[in-house]
């Protein structure tokens, strides 16, 4: 059987991230002030604090400088907005990116809205979001954006092909849908609810798996020579996508890990050094 | 051949507006206020001048007040800005409507995105379709509200349905998918870069025309039963979709005009009610 060639996130993710560092090194010696990304994390979930290490410790190596703000595990929706909106209002933070699940007490979404649009690296508010639907300008979701540079560095043009998002989240399915809307691709969303998801997804010259649901997306699902993005994340290194089956069907697959994984930490730390830039007036 | 029903707009829209006015009089009653709709327009374009007029008149026949911001064709973005904040911040306006196109010299974004979201009652802010596209409370886009009523008016569930929004205008055909999408359709946009729209659209249980092509979807184009809404508007009240085929093979269809057009105005008024109440603390 003929095997798909692998789209390699991680590489892409590495001259991304390169590139970034001599933006960043750039702005620093002609405005003398390095980009700056503040976290805010509340409370101590295990997985979450390795999350804004890693990614406190990628800034670093890209030369963009770290605020962190750890908040208890109590912290109240009106702290926490306060906390942010005092970050947005700080001229020496350039990028914001609250790391959530945030816990179900704080409502989340009024503490994404407290991010000052020009800040928002994790494209998270609702303004970026609809700028994004819009192909207005501002700062995408990361991974959705990771996925679409993916894409080009593989030549797919999106334009008159079918493209499937299976899931349907804020910060993934719905943007990541918009996206390929916006490059001329024709979009169906997937999701729980939708009747013979396989001979959806078989329709997809372009598939994103993007549902947290492990080897959702089987080989037999995959309609030949097609694009395969794999965005889910499960225990173990595990993709939304049944890699070994789905590896001799697909003509273009991103392996689990190093696909779209560091492509979004990529985009994290290239949108904070494009905010930086505008904030200076660089 | 058998005949589709006709989903009667003009009806169900008749029916909201008296609801409407009951409330619209019920607050004036406990308030003293009446709720009040601001109509802003650029310039005298026959067909917007007739628009606007419309919409005062029904305005007026549900009880609300108009309150009508002409401002000549050479006005400046900055100019529109300054009026629409202006009505933004007076308490005693309660929605506002800006007529759009508002002409090629003035940043149309910019305009919308001076009204304040509470006032935003014809769904036109990035904040508004934002909202809407995950479930969160606000103002939607008018026309994509009158479908969703006249759906379940129906007793169409779009749950596990496929639904194809024919058009992809921020107005339009983005949000209706998003809606479609939030009620659980697995939802498909087309547009002019699709391919094979016929097949395409041959696939969903729901199609919404929203592309402003004069019978642009054909009967063939139908799956046998589907519900065919024509949002389309062209001259001479032709829709988007070629009634007099489509009508043998849809099951539900809305008729041009006196289908999603009454549905407009009615959720523009219906919408503007619910923001008085709640601006008035009802």
């Amino acid at each position: 059987m003929s095997q798909a060639q692998l789209m390699d996130g991680a590489g892409l993710a590495r001259r991304i991230v390169e590139e970034t560092a001599k933006r960043a090194a750039d702005l620093k010696d002609r405005t003398g002030a390095a980009p700056c990304l503040a976290t805010v994390l509340v409370g101590e979930d295990p997985a979450s604090v390795t999350y804004v290490r890693m990614k406190q410790n990628r800034s670093r190596k890209a030369g963009i400088e770290s605020r962190h703000v750890a908040l208890p595990a109590h912290t109240t929706t009106a702290e926490l907005v306060a906390a942010l909106e005092a970050l947005s209002a700080d001229p020496t933070v350039h990028g914001i990116l609250l790391q959530h699940p945030v816990g179900p007490h704080i409502d989340e979404r009024a503490a994404f809205e407290a991010i000052a649009p020009e800040k928002d690296v994790d494209g998270v508010t609702l303004s970026s979001y609809a700028a994004m639907s819009f192909g207005l300008p501002g700062f995408v979701s990361c991974t959705p954006g990771g996925i679409m540079r993916l894409l080009d560095e593989y030549d797919v043009d999106p334009a008159g092909k079918r493209a499937v998002a299976v899931g349907r989240s804020a910060i993934l399915g719905k943007p990541v849908g918009m996206l390929l809307l916006g490059r001329d691709a024709t979009v169906t969303y997937c999701h729980s609810r939708t009747a013979d998801l396989s001979s959806v997804v078989r329709e997809a010259d372009i598939v994103v798996a993007a549902v947290g649901r492990p080897r959702l997306i089987r080989g037999e699902d995959i309609k030949p020579g097609a694009v395969v993005i794999d965005a889910g994340y499960n225990p173990g290194n595990v993709g939304d996508v049944d890699f070994d089956t789905a590896v001799t069907r697909a003509g273009l697959i991103t392996p689990v890990p190093g696909g779209v994984g560091p492509m979004t930490i990529a985009v994290l730390l290239e949108q904070t050094v494009t905010g930086a830039e505008r904030q200076l007036g660089f």
